[in-house]
């Protein structure tokens, strides 16, 4: 089927209304989208997926005031939004540290533009520091926009896209909007901290599933909900999975398996939280012979869960925090207009919209500057530079890791190295009793001792019982490029330490 | 008793151990805090006012393990934050648009720099752009908590401050932090949209207390609460109040009442929840003679709830939206360490916290250029401005309105002037039978009709029950000045229309 691409993204703007800058004027993703979306089906309704309090709510009434269009321009006596004279900036000049290659350069839309002045140009400090509407300011939700239909083409029509604080805030809000108090939620049995620590707040118990090497192992989510003891409460209904570059594990779903997972989430009407913020870091890409390094980085991309959504079901999150900077506080969320603007009323009354700043610059590098091959320009550099890194603590783990009582698997995306401990298998080990948290919590406080700083395992947990196994998540992303080979080693002493084996230097 | 002053500023930092820039290093509060604090008494605990969410949560287990301090730096393999190759910008660089008095030139601690660098200075966009702790980088931490020191000082002693992403977000933390749904809070009859909007999203209701022209009437809080119908839900313990030119009606709290509040929280055991954005934008300072603007500026602001605060119940919410910029998404709250604490975990599973580019733009305009001094010169300087269109208004208002329809009283602070428009007492209305609604929406579409924006007062009514008289909101910040007068007069004609007498040219 016919689909936007990234050559066709200029004659699609240059059909397309021009955009209204006026602060009021409101808009969702349709604006932005290519004429193929029309020709998709309609979504299915998933309202009988919202939790008590999202069913409840309507959005901000003064909210939906602001949204109001007039004919013509009014004198604005109604909403406090103090005039740009009021704000003590004039100017915001912003110099990036990437040279795009020969291949991607001038595809930007005004490539040499460094300064943002207050009231030049089509995005400026006047718009960027006002209020912003809580699905984004128009710029930088087109280039989203655009952005999710090139790279993920949703199946169905209404689809649309909002601008988030970040993927921690999105997933707490679509937490809120599908979950009650006392509900399960499944995910892989080792999980992102944050959205545990989100369930323990909203009172929502976390199930977890077992993997393999191709990531949450459908079976056992089938067997799970097809087993699920009423008694215990209702039958969990949301799915949050990280598909790409797992956290902690680091494992990445095969597209056999994200067809698998979807099958099971039809079955058991599951919404699908997908939160991806590791996709663009493509370890295993190759650019392939006679092709240029960009086409070939996005010929490898693998489908995520929003091109399967045939029925509507998957509420994704992008996040900047892992592929441009982790401060900005930004992301989008993707999924039917009918849960994005379920969405969009909880972010009107809690964190509102990414800030101005934040928007001002994703849209002066991404879409001023970079265009869109530009920023896939970027994610392909990006993405060499942590297969570089991740080389290097593979070729490090294999020299001083002991193997006997050690086990990973090289990551295909992502940013992290699961190491799982074995301890039992050691001699010291096998006719005592031990503990998993104690041997965890003194391989961690050696490694400490030593000089490196690793995440314990049990952190990850998502069932409610004890791990069973000693684990630890090393990552590539934080250390100097020359601290890794020795961080990896002293690690490894400290493994080592503790199952009476030799030290190495 | 002694406390801090901005000219003691210099002297505290020079006495205060250096601050460590590292990414992983964390600090409350009490850091920079003047010695003058420990000498006052500790707060009351109030964890018994925690919401059942509240009281089970204890925030991030991956966050509090990234607080830990170590005696020497680890290589980091532990905490998935990309170094900062990984962003993609090399410098931003900012131009203020207003020029110092004299009066409080080289103040600020490095008022010639314009660039922030990658990783030159203090605070640069190796730390700005990675993640921040939720309670805010350190050297913004630093100003804030000595602008709350120097401005409010609280009178116990375990006060700090936690910076967040606006006040629509952090009073839904609040919320949060001390509602259960089914619960009711107290607030003003007529109060801000958005405070209503989150109380409905978690199921809370609302009672609004009559104000007079100083506000809330605490003899009515009082009755409220010893008159509390117990099969109706538990008697309210959270009181939300704007007191400084208040939202909608413009009226603020006098020492005297707010006194007397205080006194009724402290009886019935009350949080107060005090949200006051517009405090800064004083409208009926003069400057004294023989006495500079900014010394005078100051002197003239008054006591807010947190110097009376002697049983430690008050969280009080700053927000930079209408003092900076409202595309900021930036704010402060201050309270008790046990309160600011529990604000954090919800902040860490939340929005995280303040954008780095907006803690970036914070710090550099307010501490590297301004310092305090030029901060308050600043606001001194903003208030002028709206002081100058409140008097456009104000004059207009007496040339266009229906004085026997419409009655109002000028606002000693912020940008609102709030306009009862007594329908009844017009002739064509004295027999019929007529609906506040109906009478409001007509006024209102004319008015749009006429050219003018207005909000209507029924979005501010904080009662169950439907508003008994007529009136409008109208914000002297949006406007350009030279529309001010013709958008009153604008709606004066609505108004006019309406009730049937000729309209003014």
């Amino acid at each position: 089927m016919a689909r936007l691409t990234m050559d066709d993204v200029e004659s699609l703007r240059a059909e397309s209304e021009p955009m209204l800058m006026d602060i009021a004027t409101y808009s969702l993703s349709d604006s932005y989208k290519s004429q193929h979306c029309n020709k998709k089906p309609q979504s299915k309704s998933m309202v009988d997926h919202f939790s008590i309090e999202a069913s409840n709510f309507r959005g901000s009434a003064l909210k939906r005031t602001a949204k109001q269009h007039f004919k013509s321009r009014l004198i604005p006596l109604g909403i406090g939004r103090p005039i740009d004279d009021f704000y003590p900036w004039e100017s915001i000049a912003l110099k990036e540290s990437f040279t795009l290659p020969q291949s991607s350069h001038t595809i930007g839309l005004n490539p040499n533009v460094n300064t943002i002045a207050k009231r030049q140009g089509l995005f400026n400090l006047s718009t960027g520091l006002n209020y912003s509407h809580s699905v984004g300011q128009q710029p930088l939700l087109r280039f989203i926009t655009e952005h999710v239909e090139i790279i993920h083409n949703p199946p169905y029509r209404d689809w649309s896209v909002c601008l988030t604080c970040g993927s921690t805030s999105a997933l707490e809000i679509a937490l809120r909007m599908f979950c009650n108090r006392g509900n399960a939620v499944l995910t892989e049995e080792y999980t992102y901290p944050g959205f545990i620590s989100s369930t323990q707040l909203l009172g929502v118990q976390t199930v977890g599933i077992r993997m393999d090497d191709n990531g949450l192992i459908p079976e056992e989510l089938a067997r799970t909900l097809r087993t699920w003891d009423d008694s215990t409460g209702s039958r969990p209904r949301v799915l949050y999975t990280i598909p790409s570059g797992q956290n902690p594990t680091g494992i990445t779903q095969s597209l056999e398996r994200k067809k698998a997972i979807y099958q099971v989430a039809e079955e058991y009407d599951l919404i699908i939280i997908e939160d991806d913020p590791y996709y663009f870091l493509q370890a295993t890409h190759q650019t392939m012979p006679n092709t240029n390094a960009i086409e070939s980085y996005i010929s490898h991309l693998p489908p995520t869960f929003l091109p399967l959504d045939h029925s509507s079901r998957v509420i994704r999150l992008d996040s900047t925090s892992k592929i441009l900077a982790s401060g900005l506080r930004a992301g989008w969320v993707t999924s039917s207009n009918e849960i994005i603007e379920k969405f969009i009323s909880y972010q009107e009354v809690g964190p509102l919209a990414m800030s101005g700043p934040t928007q001002l610059m994703l849209w002066n590098l991404l879409d001023a500057k970079w265009g869109h091959r530009g920023f896939m320009a970027w994610l392909e550099h990006l993405s060499r530079q942590y297969r570089a890194r991740l080389d290097i603590v593979l070729e490090a783990c294999e020299k001083y890791l002991p193997k006997d009582v050690c086990s990973w698997k090289p990551p295909d995306c992502g940013m992290f190295l699961w190491i799982q401990v074995a301890v039992e298998k050691h001699s010291e080990f096998r006719e005592s009793g031990f503990k998993v948290a104690d041997v965890e919590e003194r391989i961690w406080s050696r490694a400490c001792e030593n000089g490196v700083q690793v995440t314990k395992g049990s952190l990850f947990n998502a069932a409610a019982s004890r791990p069973s196994r000693v684990s630890f998540r090393l990552t590539y992303a934080a250390a100097d490029e020359d601290e890794l080979d020795k961080g990896v080693k002293l690690f490894a002493n400290a493994v080592r330490e503790e199952v009476g084996l030799e030290r190495v230097e």
